[in-house]
């Protein structure tokens, strides 16, 4: 059972690669054009973009997350000695737009309103843009926030300041809601109530923090946040 | 064949962990221990090694290098499923202190002389003692420095601007070494002239910027540098 909810929370807001959309839907696509290399292109190719955003961010040379995108595929499909063309990473990154949602998110979601929903992402403006309409997510989430406007990427602080500068609040007042770990405890660095959901089960970072609930999928979320009880209206 | 190097460098500077030292030497050990799941548990603990130290330094949480190795093998093991006891642990960071010099090392090393040649590495000043006192390496290293005295890890521009503040000397005269393709690239983009030295013929990193000479090994450094022509004492 995940922990009780102690201090009410005014606004929730959401990772979006990985916690609403899942990254790996773009297997299919990638298992179609190099067969039998679906899966493990998907994970190298997720695991590069995630360093190239830290390694980027620690260097000093930010580049948005489309070109992060692109530029992990590439070095993926080198790795793993799959041919790229310009046509075939069009192709993925126009998949990326459109990633599938996890099953329960279009319902966890509905069932959180009124309660003011966010996203919080790496993700470019545009990418994002075309995601939350694409999923129709756009009718439960009012504001999405990019890690673009400071040009540096989580887990540093500033992209998490993003959410309490828009929404006013303090930072004990926000729920924070991922799928990645290592999201989950940036985001409790920075001092959010952290819901981390471990649909997978997966072994916690060792990084001597700890997100402050753990669920099972964002379907939990309604009932440990008293979304019914919910004040305000959405941002 | 390597570029040759066109403006003259007054000193080397490497990397430790991956360039000097075989952090993979770890194996034997794990594979004793743990039959079957030897190589596996070495390249789990040293990816998540890395990325906690990216994480950390971003999340502005810094711990030394020792507690990152720590907590990143305890993470390898519970991802794996291999039971860690303390003892366990504490045989492993042991063994980390005293890793294999790759075989070309020591050779590569006198063979500059005397060139000033330094270390500038993640790691703490006590494991980084520890390590180039085991290999004899400080028969030809005149300069030890570690990522410990600004509190952040590589790719940060601060670690790199340790060597150039020791050194005394200007970016462009210092050439970087390491086989860590995201290292090298970070000490590029601060201003070394940098030389990756890629063993297993990797895929370089897609981080929109290259290291300036790419060597087979250690061996071919000489001859780059005209080590016979270098001027100057060890530091």
């Amino acid at each position: 059972m995940p922990t009780p909810v102690t201090t009410p929370i005014k606004a929730l807001v959401f990772d979006a690669y990985g916690t609403l959309y899942d990254v790996h839907s773009v297997v299919e696509a990638c298992e179609s054009r190099w067969p039998g290399h679906g899966m493990s292109l998907s994970q190298v190719w997720r695991c590069n973009q995630l360093e190239y955003t830290w390694l980027r961010s620690l260097m000093g040379r930010y580049a948005d997350f489309e070109t992060v995108t692109r530029q992990s595929l590439r070095y993926a499909c080198r790795a793993l000695e799959l041919q790229l063309t310009p046509a075939d990473e069009d192709m993925l990154i126009e998949r990326y737009r459109r990633l599938t949602p996890f099953p329960e998110a279009a319902a966890a979601l509905r069932a959180l309103e009124p309660m003011p929903l966010a996203i919080l992402s790496n993700g470019s403006p545009k990418m994002l843009d075309a995601l939350v309409r694409s999923s129709g997510f756009d009718q439960s989430i009012g504001l999405v926030l990019s890690a673009d406007a400071v040009r540096i990427f989580k887990p540093a602080p500033a992209v998490y300041r993003l959410a309490t500068d828009a929404l006013s609040l303090q930072t004990a007042e926000i729920g924070f809601v991922s799928s990645n770990c290592w999201d989950a405890c940036g985001a409790k660095a920075f001092g959010f109530q952290v819901f981390w959901v471990n649909r997978s089960h997966a072994a916690p970072e060792e990084l001597s923090i700890t997100p402050d609930h753990v669920l099972d999928d964002l379907g939990q979320l309604a009932t440990l946040v008293g979304a019914k009880d919910a004040k305000g209206a959405k941002p």
